[in-house]
């Protein structure tokens, strides 16, 4: 069942241990079949060294395993809650990648800076608030899900434009069209986490300083790459 | 005798430089025989690149060598004191590791910022005091265990709860059931402590941020990972 | 046409990811024949790790393509700007290297410290201003080529003498008497871009600091190396 | 002439490259051979990954080329200035790693912070004073090393019990009993040296921090390695 996109999942998942985005087990990608209604998604707790196709775990959109031996990622719930109102996503991915998680631990939006994050995003990565003690004692990670469509709504954000979030005091979530530009999406992340660090930093300690991006800049950037009349790249 | 678990040791100390914790010789690794009441424990100042099954140092509960060409590591009557008092542990890792003793070096514990470190511990890892003259001047490895014994009776921590500390201007002590989980909590120490310093740095220099998680927060991610009712992975 | 051009602009492309300078396609290098007044540059948007010389598309001094099935880079009008402007120069880098854009987006001109600077350049690395939203809105490119040329002339900077530039909010620009040397720049001014912030670190957190380069030390470094009477290496 | 040292001066300057210490051509390697009163240095300029045992050049304490066909290292005059007033030292390295150098620039000594240091030097790693105008405008390379000669009598630091010393605006030299031990105190110097300044960073952040270490602590940690009853390693 699905076996093209188990392939497909496996590697992308091998990519964020290539990409330098995960130690040890602490990171999961999935990818939707949007007609089937189901997606596939790593499993918990599993070394990537040893991952195979096969041991990639079918879910429904009911958040029923269909096929899998192994228990899927704990983090499933918040994947489903995701594909089932982001309509145009088809891939995610999940990381404790160590500058997108140090934003998240500080509980703050990384705004944006300059012309990387606009290639990127056309504003600041929001950073969703933590959930209640409620939402974290009943169902978790669903509620994590949740308390991101509701951030996304609360600020007039659309998925297909800003295609990363934080969790405050927890890390991001990003996702794209399939898999891998999922993939892609948190190893942007990571450098834009990284680049907003060492700005703020420099900011800090040089009088001269002068940061935020205009408005223009920010559209002109997203729009060069991302917009109707997009010129860059091969594919316009 | 114990070649079994001689080349556990040997691997688990190779593991170190392969996670890029130590530099030189700068780190050890020992394992335990809980039933025979003997260790195994890395030579002192051997290159990892050059060093043998044979070479790791067999030791006794009263600190005396049973086995081995070559002296122990010198931090061994450290290891002897943890293991005399932490009924629990079977590996204990010793690390320089950059992040890690830049916290220990300022004298403050790693505060749980966020799910990374509350996956790893359910508490802040605390830096044990520094040595008096008289602890430095006599048995200073023993009195370097007996420092950490005591800083966890003081503060009522568990073992299997914090599985590391810090010593006040030196470095960081980690252990695990086995020599590898010991290694792993050396990693992910390692990690957190990274992270931490970055989210501090960000905090300071964002006037939005709001950092130290919630109790709540920090019981669910340890117990979903460590508690009777874990369902992170696949042993459940 | 150009084969020997395009070999080396493709090489020195790839140099750029082995230097670790870019991620994913951020960056291109473009080289220039003089006499025949065409330049040589990557095409847009193509992973590195698939391009071939072929793939190298030909641009004359009007912006025309000459020879190439692919689009350009979209940086090609800001390349062809300073080919026109700075007389000397053979190859041109642009990247988004993380520390160079980090000092770009807080809108500082990287001082010099010390002579690791001082053998790159005899000034500070000055970061041009940002452009007005006529200039964005207009021919972008192009006119971020014009704000550095504007730059240049308004601080009375040879690029012989200053092979980098910072556009604010954006990111930065290297040059060279060939593509290899406009690589290598962009692996200097990244480290010395580097080594200022955490110059810029230390002094702001240790009261004994110090900062800032003497004239006569800047001068000596600068012409030990690239001065008429140059006794830096082996060809003097 | 030399043939051996040659080689081992190659294989050293070698290791800086594999140890991350240097980009470029940014460092140089010499060893001496006391007896003869001879050292061999890397030649000027020329890249690591061609270089050749048969390409060191070999000096007399005059400062006089007596083998070689390439210019020797244009810092070959400091070097000459070390081994002619430190009498136990076997091998000189110059490099510019980058946080040695940021503390060189930042014109701060390195702070004992901790064990890692004291394992290192019984001592802060002093700053020396920059040079003045006449002394950059005249025999500059040979007045750096007369700087640092001043800069050791004047502190009465001795060359064996501190491996390293910054200057100011530039970066550090390191010495070893060969050309390996002064390399491995390169190597040493920069975790040192990263590990300050990540220590003052998290002191300044936290208020909890208490930083500086105590003399004790410092004399046995150095003691332990380097002192008459050292028991660290295997040669005691």
């Amino acid at each position: 069942m699905l076996e093209e996109l188990k392939e497909k999942v496996l590697k992308a998942n091998l990519q964020l241990v290539s990409y330098g985005l995960v130690v040890l087990t602490w990171g999961n990608v999935s990818a939707v079949d949007r007609e089937k209604k189901l997606f596939v998604i790593k499993p918990s707790g599993v070394p990537y060294d040893t991952m195979k196709a096969s041991d990639m775990v079918v879910m429904d959109f009911d958040g029923n395993k269909v096929e899998g031996d192994l228990n899927p990622s704990s983090d499933t719930p918040t994947h489903l809650e995701l594909y089932r109102n982001f309509d145009n996503i088809g891939g995610i991915v999940h990381t404790h990648s160590s500058w997108a998680c140090s934003w998240a631990q500080a509980g703050c939006d990384i705004p944006a800076f300059g012309t990387t994050h606009a290639d990127f995003a056309n504003c600041a990565i929001p950073c969703a608030r933590g959930l209640t003690e409620d939402e974290v004692n009943g169902e978790y990670e669903l509620n994590t899900g949740k308390v991101i469509i509701e951030e996304f709504a609360k600020r007039g954000l659309k998925p297909e434009e800003c295609p990363a979030v934080l969790i405050h005091r927890h890390g991001p979530f990003t996702w794209g069209k399939d898999p891998f530009k999922a993939v892609e999406n948190a190893l942007i992340l990571e450098e834009v986490a990284k680049m907003a660090s060492r700005t703020l930093r420099i900011s800090c300690f040089d009088k001269n300083s002068d940061i935020g991006i205009e408005q223009y800049l920010l559209d002109k950037h997203y729009n060069r790459k991302h917009g109707n009349n997009a010129y860059y790249g091969q594919n316009n």
